[in-house]
């Protein structure tokens, strides 16, 4: 089977390499038969072209690979090949949480399929459970660690005692973050991820405007706070259904330190997903990185190829609805009397006191309610923490 | 499609009701025709019946769910259903360990299929991990916590402090422990396991005579001995390639707490599988129980009814050798000098008084003489146990 790549950046080459090596031990005869790169690129490579329509014109090419990632041209090409009836298999989390519902009915309409697993989860057949839960069951929750260079952050935070700061040039240095590291530990590398999951789980159009915070603001302190509670943080997307439709939420989680998500090391991630007979499966493995990638890419084309691929149909029966599930927080931020009065006039907690640092354990809020109010004491203390405290249930 | 059930115990009845009740959200039209149950059973479902020519004599069946469990009649009924032309689904460990070359051979000459993902790791997708990791890279090894019964034991013995004994019983009162535990907590359940996800991982035909050792013999002392040096016990099988072929072990080992492994809670399964590209995948989810099982018989079904059913074929490549490399172990035992000097004379050990117990360090050995030198020690004091400590990695 004849395949393009767009695209040549890490994924791209691993994918090309993984098939041109014949390292898949599959007996499906792949072939690279185009690369797409910019114009301004040089073509180190025989099969590289720089038009799209080098591509979406030859015949004898089923499968295309979407690995430019962003918005555009991402997604016009997707768009045109699909049009052209041609598979379109693609890692790309940002245009898959933008045009999910497009691209899945301009498949349909041309008879194709449209794949993302590796754009979620990386190398763990993390789309592949959703649908193979939802083929039985009801889904009643899914939560995990979906980016692991937070995890990375956070792991040696707790095991070598060291800031915030240092960790994230290690690792810069390590190729694990980027110069810019605003999109992984902000969330909102993890807030695509959980739009994915999500319409799909929940089979609903992509949810919109829900809670994300992010790690930024955590310090060495924090984490001692949290270690003498037995308590680890790991910044946690998740999403459930609710009386109406079902929530979504991006943010640090205090779990048990005996707790399966406490203990994930180093950048691998995490997936869990409760169905109604089956109860909690949790998908462990590297949630990105060249080859895991590459590797769940193939995995896709492969699933065509032998005929096995799922046409993924959303009947859009669910919609986002904010959580109205209390929890319990602990906040970090320097508060004057008035202020605490101000803000904290309506809520039940705690205010403690640790190594001269203003802790509060707000022990009530809703997660919308929480965020909202962050976003005020934001304002007061551009350093200010916040993290949920974990109930964990084992069936 | 109709399914015929053969055995009405908890699998077959969970299977029987998740289709009858319309619990399955699959648009596959399921439809259970025939249910075989013993002679002497009171047929209380007007689908029972007592005869197996009663179901394979039934043109319209196609699917046959065996859930009897044990060997006999199993086995012969999986033959003739293959013979005519049924596919055949099982939950049934034993008879896949022992007549899985016989089964897929049977299938493939009558064009059907032989699937069995809940015959290990209950509603885990573990077959079809294997499968899906090897249709791309090579599989160097696998390893995880295959028995729900005994990291139940081993869980609550860890947590709260108690006797073997006691939280045997408590098991059992339960229903996680059957009246007579020994295939549970003797390795023997997870040996089946082992059998066959690596004749698989490594396309080989049924391993056999590999070390087993359960858990039998440990102690509360035992726990606290392992706790102190911040090692959480948990048994687990094994197998990975060796030079030539590959190896296999079930035994008691010693995790570092914040592993994975060791923060299984209950009776949980945790499946790890490694392959070239992909690096570390680990699944987590009920090995057993009525609707996990049932609901992984019920994913074999609807791959065979939406024809997405991997045709499972080996090529017998690989084949069983002891493994070679040298491990450390913690093992108890009651030895004079003379027994110390006739049985560790060419080991390098460390000789540990702890609470007045004898323990030893092992420091250099591989699994088949430990488990041999096991066998000796045995005899001298049937309350020896052993653990391998084992080391992480993260790749």
């Amino acid at each position: 089977m004849k395949i393009a790549i767009l695209g040549f950046g890490t994924v791209g080459s691993g994918v090309y390499e993984m098939i041109s090596n014949h390292l898949v031990q599959s007996t499906s005869q792949l072939e690279v038969a185009a690369i797409l790169v910019r114009k301004e690129k040089p073509k180190t490579n025989p099969l590289m072209v720089d038009e799209i329509d080098k591509i979406v014109l030859q015949k004898d090419i089923e499968v295309v690979v979407e690995v430019i990632g962003g918005i555009e041209p991402a997604h016009a090409y997707i768009r045109t090949c699909l049009e052209h009836k041609k598979h379109v298999v693609t890692a790309n989390k940002a245009v898959v949480a933008k045009y999910l519902y497009e691209f899945l009915a301009l498949a349909k309409e041309n008879n194709v399929h449209f794949l993302f697993e590796a754009s979620t989860g990386g190398g763990i057949p993390w789309i592949n459970a959703i649908e193979k839960v939802k083929r039985i069951d009801s889904v009643s929750e899914l939560h995990g660690i979906f980016n692991g260079t937070s995890n990375y952050i956070l792991d040696h935070m707790y095991k070598d005692n060291v800031e915030f700061g240092e960790i994230l040039q290690k690792a810069q240095a390590l190729g694990y973050a980027e110069a810019d590291p605003s999109s992984d530990i902000d969330g909102y590398d993890i807030r695509n991820k959980l739009q994915i999951s999500s319409a799909l789980a929940f089979e609903s159009f992509i949810p919109e405007g829900f809670p994300v915070f992010g790690i930024r603001n955590l310090t060495k302190l924090d984490i001692e706070f949290y270690k003498e509670k037995n308590l680890t943080l790991k910044l946690i997307a998740s999403a459930a259904k609710t009386r109406n439709g079902y929530h979504c939420i991006v943010e640090p989680c205090l779990y048990p330190a005996s707790s399966l998500e406490a203990n994930v090391p180093e950048n691998f991630n995490l997936a869990s997903i409760h169905g109604t007979t089956i109860g909690d499966l949790k998908f462990y493995g590297q949630g990105a990185g060249k080859l895991p990638t590459a590797n769940a890419v193939i995995q896709d084309i492969l699933d065509i190829s032998e005929q096995k691929a799922n046409t993924i149909s959303l009947n859009y029966s669910l919609s986002y609805t904010p959580s109205l599930e209390k929890k319990q927080y602990y906040v970090r931020c320097k508060l004057s009397n008035d202020e605490i009065h101000q803000y904290f006039h309506a809520i039940n907690f705690d205010e403690i006191d640790y190594h001269s640092i203003q802790y509060f354990h707000i022990k009530n809020i809703t997660a919308d309610a929480m965020h909202t109010l962050m976003k005020h004491l934001l304002k007061i203390d551009k350093n200010a923490m916040m993290a949920a405290i974990q109930e964990v249930t084992h069936d």
